[in-house]
């Protein structure tokens, strides 16, 4: 088998031109190849007939040409090579085996193995061989794997932190455990960084380049994508609004645990304003939203004054990375009831404010992320190429030039 | 004459291959760039003759071999291309012509032409002009400039707007306009991502690759250098920090023209602050700072106030990039006074405060990050490399591929 | 003629006290007079014809008794003492002389002397002596003039202070020098502690004992009724508001002149806010709270965020002084599209609000206060209680012990 | 026996005059009496008669005349009335018996009966009893009694509210159920309140009319001296400023039940800001107060932030009262190392600071304001004078007239 990640000859370079084209466009035929490459007919004859006996490329029927003729059309083999994406919560974790195209081919979910640490790593490792058994492949044909989670991750130092709700996850063992089991990489990313890749990919930043995702629920916290990327930080740090000096003073000593906005509007938060007003005692801040529609004033005095906050927030990370658009996601982000008040406040605390519209993935959209990911380091490896978007783009100026 | 832009064969490759390894490490002996390169002898000797022919490459004489022996050792021809940078304020123009080592042939300072618009543009033109005889090379030689901007550009529709003090200058006709005068081409770029361009490339930021540069003057503005790249955003106004909801509520509709920050910590409102409490009127903020070590404690009050709040602007800056460095510029900025003041302040306000310094550069970090900028662009343009840190990058892995 | 002011003796405290009587009761008959104050027949005669030869009672007809018998009685002449008030503003003086009774006997209205100090109390003295010429009767009956000034002004220091509008109108001079002029004994208060008075007097404050009266319009100012009298402080600073650390930093030193309260909330700073998002220039306060029926949205967001922060203010005041009753004047404070949005917020804010409601006596409240303050000090003087009110609670409590 | 307190005749004018003076001076001749009072011999003779057979005053000795001679002098029996104050806790209750100078005769401090309501009401009667008992007293001397109670009293509904840390004693009936224990009146007064009125008795507040007690502790309060009185507000609530809007935002629903300021520098948030910067769990605010000394930054850090927030509060106060001095108490406000910080920033955020300084009298200051209250109302039940300083300044004025 051709191992095509350390191809380095001009065959290996047209050999890895050729895959990306067949992955980004489906269904070609030879002559159209031909015509995209500017190979030789020899030379394509060899270089299907290699890419055929590793099984990356088939033969799939044919198109109708332009003066009547049919001709033989190749498509890659989109389950050649595997994804693994997990999105890992402190209560519960998602995880699913895609192909090359990113279609699911198997999906699981399973409550966080509650003793943390190795037992987490372990509950992964079996999922990942599930997910490929039911898919009916081999685990060996997965080269590459996504570990959405709560915290943060520097990828130069290796080094997970802040990852409040799972136990014994912190540190630089992760990925070198979890591959040590599983036999493919395996890399490590921000939930909520992978949610902004999933909306980039699949839900509301599909069309845009720059955008951020914010997440309101438990916490607060941010994914930037900024000109098609993740943007990360220096300490893998990039997003984490919770710490934002808004709603409340940083100088204030209580607000260094959870951060000065999310002491300001997390749900904790919203649960004492509500109830801090004389609103009814025990509800969860969903009940609360719930109760604005039944003219709950307490639950509209709660609410507006969250989305005041909010809007400043929006403003603060429209000041510092100026997004096309802001996607709220989470329990308390997607609520149309939010929506409508943080579209009330923004105009009236900034002159040109970023478009607002709620994600509509959902709590998938950080599983789609770590798919999305797994595919763009992939397709890197495979075709040394940046990402997705970049490969696309890439092949259409590659075109272009032609 | 070679048009290196455009090669597209396999020859092409290579030149453009043994041009990046010339520049990246000086000068190379043929073994070397044999061995790096993995290109055969013949090879090597037809590339250096359709180089030397074009100008770009001469031979330099020779280096100590390992084994006695001694060399002939080649270089890149550094002025065979220049590049423009200007780096233009509301009161006076800085302008660069460099070789393609960055290193600058020529320099000129002048007033910037009151009259604005086509005024300055001519200026640009004739500066050039200017420069390029000086460096004793013709104009032509000139392949790329670029201009920094005290205002926003959206690169994507060409569009140049919030420029207060450069009358006639917003819209989308600089380049095309400069260009029709200059004969190269010309970019545009704001010029506090131009100063935080020019810390990367010669001030404090060599060493990182995520940092931001604030300026603190008459106004406010941050460049935001991520991963090695000036972070522009959706419309160019990434970095606009002016408007960050600090100091003052972004409510407040006197906020809206400057921003509440500027509003806030901007030298008009600094002079304000000072007068405001009993200090003498008519001090500029440099006088006002220097009061302070004369014992004046309404200074003292005043800017231990303006640290407190720019600590609480790194804060919100930190959470949304993460970045390892804060450097600090402008004539507010660059104050050691104020240094210590918000490094007071920071780890009272923030748990993991970023690193920060002054930049070292002073008023000629723009200017530095205009001739940095271009070269980025000449070498994108000569080799299809994003960057120069991504060149040399770039040409170890190739390296380490070998 | 008697002087009542000095009187000592038993017989003198017996006159004063039939005065009293007679002035909070209008017509009363001997008998009645004879049953509350417990004195013999023959007393009442003699202290009748000393009252009569004075001038300071006459007969005036006869009530029917409860055994059908009809008895003379008699009442106070209520202009036998005069007092001045003038209502001092940066532009206009309004003033009026009234009887013991308050009744306006003459009313004018003049532009205020530019030239301020002297010729503003030449002003005074010449309006008091029209006035009292236009009654009808000799400016020596007046026995007592009330001055309210836009200023603070420390009664134990007979300093009046911080009074931008009125120029060289500051320190001690000003009582005495008017007194000079015009014979009679003159008192100075802040206008805004005046229109308290006017409230309580004939306005919105007339059933409770303990409210305060705010004014907003160009300043900001208070006045403070607590149990009825007005509080001053010590050094008339009581009720200055405009510095309340509420809508703006206090630590910012642009706030020392005007107060952070005035600076966030005071009529510059609404038509700066309105013009600084977007609305049209060079429109006044009321035109602008004029636009909110016109749908002007920039007219809206403006007037919500300074009810917002007016709000705030109340509470801060209700915090502090726990008034029953929350009047608000003056040009912006008088407005009910204030009135709606500060009633909306208040709840918000606070959790036992108090009332509030719009000053029905415009810009007289000033004046009806500065001859309700006249009216307190003649009557301390001449039957030494402390005021109006307490005047008629001791009569009550007196026949209660009776 | 005469029953001083429904003295209506001349005679019993007479009475109380010579009492009252007797009280204020101390032991007078009978010539100097007749000097101040104007009586004639004769009627002197018959006074004293009077009140010596009711055991109110005693010939006590000779003082030596201007001409040589000696003269008997005449003083009050100070215990022949007798005062009850307690100042009643969450934790406990200091109670004390005192004549009618003020002295105190017995002394107690119990623990507060948990139970609340009516075992606290009998605790108190208890405390009555005992205390008479060791001043070798009957009961019946005690006319009256104050108790500080730590609630909001409304003194025109008779209505005891927000006493958190007292179950079962809100509402009407404390005053007449006590009272019908022990026999006589009880009057109840807010415990800040009481401190204020024991600061201005025989602590800090001694020399000036118009002053506020701050005590930070557990939870915040002010006490107000104005023009020599309490300032109680229209519902008792004057002085509550734990809901001054400073330090937190009110709109903020966690703010309703503790107010923003106690919110933000109560002592509870001074633990969790302390603990939230990182420092050591489980310190008491005293403790942490105490590590200053010892060169615990954070928590200078954390007491730099209480010292800003109380300062803003103080200018609010100011702005809203404009006290002569701020007198700091609690076992926070106690504290000279929040003074010091205090005194930095109050000139920072205000052009005119009042003066600040510490109570002396610690935790006593409310058992000496129940005593300060009890006698004003003795005195006013026995001579009609409205407080001790205006009986007092009354006596003087009288003096001066004759």
């Amino acid at each position: 088998m051709i191992d095509l990640s350390s191809l380095a000859s001009t065959r290996q370079i047209t050999l890895r031109m050729v895959m990306r084209i067949l992955l980004d466009r489906g269904a070609v035929s030879r002559a159209e190849l031909a015509r995209l490459t500017g190979l030789s007919k020899q030379t394509m004859s060899e270089v299907f007939r290699e890419l055929e006996s590793g099984g990356w490329v088939q033969m799939t029927g044919r198109t109708q040409g332009s003066v009547g003729r049919s001709a033989a059309t190749f498509e890659a083999c989109a389950n050649r090579a595997l994804v693994f994406g997990a999105d890992v919560g402190g209560t519960k974790i998602q995880a699913v085996v895609a192909d090359m195209h990113g279609v699911f081919l198997s999906e699981v979910m399973e409550p966080t193995d509650k003793r943390g640490g190795d037992h987490v790593i372990a509950q992964l490792a079996h999922m990942s061989d599930t997910l490929a058994r039911r898919a009916g492949l081999p685990l060996e044909r997965v080269l590459v794997g996504t570990i959405g989670i709560p915290g943060a991750y520097d990828a130069r130092a290796n080094n997970l932190f802040m990852v409040p709700n799972i136990a014994g996850i912190e540190g630089t063992s992760l990925p070198d455990r979890l591959k040590a089991l599983v036999g493919f990489d395996v890399h490590i990313g921000n939930d909520v960084n992978m949610a902004a890749k999933g909306e980039q990919w699949r839900g509301m930043g599909r069309d845009i380049d720059s955008f951020v995702f914010i997440a309101l629920g438990t916490g607060i916290g941010m994914g930037i994508i900024n000109e098609g990327r993740v943007l990360r930080g220096s300490r893998g740090a990039a997003g984490e609004i919770s710490t934002l000096p808004i709603g409340a003073s940083p100088y204030d000593g209580r607000t260094f645990r959870a951060g000065a906005l999310e002491s300001s509007i997390g749900s904790a938060a919203i649960r004492e304003r509500y109830e801090g007003r004389g609103g009814e005692a025990g509800l969860t801040v969903r009940q609360i939203i719930d109760r604005i529609a039944e003219g709950d004033m307490i639950a509209v005095a709660t609410i507006d004054e969250i989305a005041r906050t909010v809007a400043e927030a929006i403003l603060a990370v429209s000041a510092v990375v100026d997004p096309e658009r802001v996607i709220l996601g989470g329990s308390i982000g997607a609520r149309p009831e939010l929506l409508a008040r943080v579209q009330h406040f923004l105009p009236r605390c900034m002159a040109m404010p970023p478009e607002c519209a709620i994600s509509q993935l959902g709590s998938r959209a950080g599983l789609y992320g770590t798919i999305a990911s797994s595919l763009d380091i992939l397709r890197e490896q495979l075709f040394q190429t940046a990402s997705v978007s970049s490969a696309i783009s890439e092949a259409k100026r590659f075109e272009a030039t032609q």
